[in-house]
C-alpha cells in the first residue's frame, strides 16, 4: 500500500451515494507534506516528458497543481469554470460535468496561455467521472498542444472515467485507484498497481 | 521596487474601470516563481508568530496558499464558495463581495477544521474592496481561533480594503500596493513600504 492509500484508509470518510471524503487532507484542508509526495510520485510517473505546463482546473485541483509546479519548475494554468471581468473573451471553452456539485460548467482557459508548442500535464486531486479531464484534454488540442500525461491523486475506479481516458489511449496515471468502498463496514480496496 | 512590483510593470495590463489583470502570472497563468518569492516574503514579514493553519479562499488564492504553506510548513484551508455534497452542514459562514464577479458569495469553512487553539495566516492573491478578507477573519474568529496576520500578494490601494482591515488593528503585509494606475498612458504607482 502507498503513501496516499494509507491516509485515505486513515483520515477518508466513506459515505452513501458512493462519497468518498476527503476534505481532511485533500480538497477543503490540504496536508501540503501528501501534497509533495503527490508530486514526487508524477515525477517519477512521469519522468522523461518534456513537460512546459501545467493544467487543472479550480478549485481545489490548484493545490495539487501548484505544489506540482515547483518540482517541475514550469508555470501552472488553471481553467476557470466562470466568467470574471478579468478574463478576456478570446478563450479556448469545454463543458464538463461536476458529479461534486451535480452541474455542467462551461470550463475555459484564455487562448493567450496555451499555444502548439506546449506539452501539457493535466493534473487533478480526484478523478470520478473524467468529465473535467475530458474538458481539458479538449482545451489542450484545441490549442494543438499536446496532452504528455493525466496525473490524479484519487481516482474512483468506481466510476467510469479512468476507462475511459486510458481507452482513449492518454497516459493517466492515478496515485490511488479506489475500485471498491462500503460505507457500512468503512472499508475501501485499493486497484493493484 | 521590490520583484512583484517589477512583475506587475512588465506583465500586468491595466484596463479602463480600475482594473488590473495579473492573469498572465498570479490568478489563471501561475509563475511559481514568482509564488515563492512571495511566499519567501510572507515568512519574512511575519516571522515569529506562531502559524497553525494558513487560510484562503477559493480559487486563485489556493496556488498562493499552497506554496507559502511548503515554505510555513503548516496545512492550508480554503473557504468554499458553493455547497458541494462532500461538505458537512457544520460549517463556519461568512458572507463576502466579489469585485471580480460582482456578486454576493456566502463563504463557508467546515467547523472541524478551525479550533480556539489555531493562529492563522490568511493569505490570498489579490484585494481590492477587502470583502473577502473580511469574510475569512469572521470566520477564524467565529471558531475562536486568532488572525495573526493577512498576507495580500497585490492590495489596490485605490479601493478601501487595505484601510479598513488596517484600521481594525489587524497586521496587513501587501508586497505590492497599487495607489494610482492610469488605462491611458499605462503608468501605475506603488505606495512606499
Amino acid at each position: 500500500m502507498n503513501f496516499l492509500e494509507e491516509k485515505i484508509l486513515k483520515d477518508g470518510i466513506i459515505k452513501e451515494g458512493n462519497i468518498l471524503k476527503v476534505d481532511s487532507f485533500l480538497n477543503h484542508q490540504i496536508d501540503i507534506d501528501i501534497m509533495d509526495q503527490i508530486a514526487k510520485e508524477f515525477q517519477h510517473r512521469f519522468a522523461g516528458e518534456q513537460i512546459t505546463k501545467i493544467l487543472t482546473i479550480e478549485a481545489s485541483g490548484i493545490a495539487i497543481a501548484s505544489v506540482a509546479a515547483m518540482r517541475f519548475n514550469v508555470p501552472v494554468l488553471f481553467a476557470k469554470k466562470s466568467p470574471s471581468v478579468n478574463v478576456d473573451d478570446d478563450k479556448y471553452a469545454a463543458m464538463a460535468y461536476s458529479f461534486t456539485h451535480k452541474c455542467n460548467n462551461q470550463v475555459f482557459v484564455s487562448k493567450k496561455y496555451l499555444s502548439p508548442d506546449d506539452k501539457v500535464l493535466i493534473v487533478d486531486d480526484f478523478m470520478a467521472l473524467g468529465s473535467a479531464m475530458l474538458a481539458l484534454t479538449d482545451i489542450v488540442e484545441q490549442a494543438g498542444a499536446k496532452v504528455v500525461g493525466i496525473g490524479i491523486a484519487i481516482e474512483k475506479g468506481i466510476q467510469d472515467g479512468g476507462d475511459i481516458i486510458r481507452k482513449k489511449g492518454y497516459h493517466l496515471e492515478s496515485i490511488a485507484i479506489v475500485d471498491e468502498m462500503d460505507a457500512s463496514t468503512h472499508t475501501i480496496k485499493f486497484r493493484e498497481q
